[in-house]
């Protein structure tokens, strides 16, 4: 935990009273004391610091913090992703890297090789997958929670409701170990904003990438060899990452 | 497992024959039969094919493959990686991640914020941490192992070991949030083979970066945002090897 992140509504003024795992972890983990200055942040507001006036360290543990909060959040990220529905226990480790990496949006999508229990999973409630996502923003120091979609039928997704979201991007593309294009490539100087799909494991089916090809994504690769899904996630944004910081 | 990877010394003749966990794979979840064609591999050694020409499908399970492999492993990896050494629950999932993105050889090493119980590891004895490795190649279907040395000192590492390995590499760099440059422009036409440095938990204190100064390396940053070492890792190895597709 890098940042203590509070939620709006738990805001009094300009003071906040903890008494969950963040009061523990300020207690035990951080050791604080009072008088002492913490970086702090409000979801989906701005981040600053937070003074400890008063902090109780036998359990239950409680501490009030009085806050100062004017920075702005980490930089809008620039890429957002389209992801098939990934197993739940690997879902809950990619919500919180990818939050800590940074995207905008993610669309959880369908495809033929998702496996339809994967849609049942309570991960999938937003009381649920919230949790991960605020680990991604305690670990990167962030305030900026991702926005998630949920697409549990793969044309209508591909047909209706995508086109309409395309304007926004600058590149759309595919990553598949069979793509046409060397992701780098793609990627020119006009890149501002861009979407990037990545399918389940085992890949995604021809249909799907022709469909794909239709609302005029690229399928780019970044080699041969085959990746799970939640290693592919990450280097891909590592890898996007720096196309942007080479454009 | 995306290849049948097979142990050199297991090989009789053009024929092997296969009784763990391997058997079970081809049997449950490829559910392949006599006469089928599987792609298969030697470790450190080529590729190729094995068709099925006996199988036994009731518990225990036996497959024996006649075999055809005359292709070469994946091209080497141009990443070396020098990592202080992560919690082992941490440790297993990049030995395996890093294996199927590649790497050539990983220097784990010890560093200030190591804590010191991680070095009693069973994970550090071969016969453990290869299984990983195995995992990797069998994902990304390679055959190619990475290299592994242990270092539990860290003045001795840089200043007595390091600087004899440097001539064979064309960059040398740290990666820490606090960097002076942007990790994308440290790497020019010239990069060839790379060795990155990737603190523990907490990052690399200033001594241990101004030894690194001290070897030539550069100290890089992706960004501001605190990462987790598994996830730094992966990104980064997807951020370098974007810019060896630019070059």
């Amino acid at each position: 935990m890098n940042i203590i992140l509070i939620e709006n509504q738990e805001l009094n003024g300009d003071e906040v009273v903890l008494e969950d795992h963040r009061a523990s972890h300020i207690v035990k983990i951080l050791r604080s004391e009072e008088g002492d200055v913490l970086k702090v942040g409000v979801v989906d507001g701005l981040r600053g610091e937070g003074r400890i006036i008063s902090i109780r360290k036998k359990f239950p543990h409680r501490v009030i913090l009085k806050l100062n909060i004017h920075d702005q959040p980490q930089p809008e990220p620039r890429i957002d992703l389209i992801l098939a529905l990934p197993r739940p226990i690997m879902l809950k480790r990619i919500l919180s890297q990818v939050t800590s990496l940074g995207i905008g949006h993610l669309y959880l999508i369908n495809a033929n090789r998702v496996e339809k229990s994967f849609w049942e999973s309570t991960l999938l409630m937003e009381e649920e997958y919230r949790k991960h996502l605020i680990t991604g923003l305690e670990q990167c120091v962030d305030t900026r929670l991702p926005t998630i979609s949920f697409h549990d039928r793969f044309k209508p997704f591909i047909e209706d409701f995508l086109p309409e979201r395309l304007a926004r991007y600058s590149h759309c593309l595919v990553a598949d170990p069979s793509g046409e294009h060397v992701l780098a490539r793609c990627i020119d100087s006009s890149a501002e904003r861009l979407v990037l799909a990545v399918g389940p494991e085992g890949g995604w089916v021809d249909y799907e990438l022709d469909k794909f090809r239709k609302c005029n994504f690229s399928i780019c690769t970044i080699g041969e060899r085959i990746l799970k899904v939640d290693t592919a996630v990450i280097a891909l944004h590592g890898y996007i990452s720096a196309c942007f910081d080479n454009t």
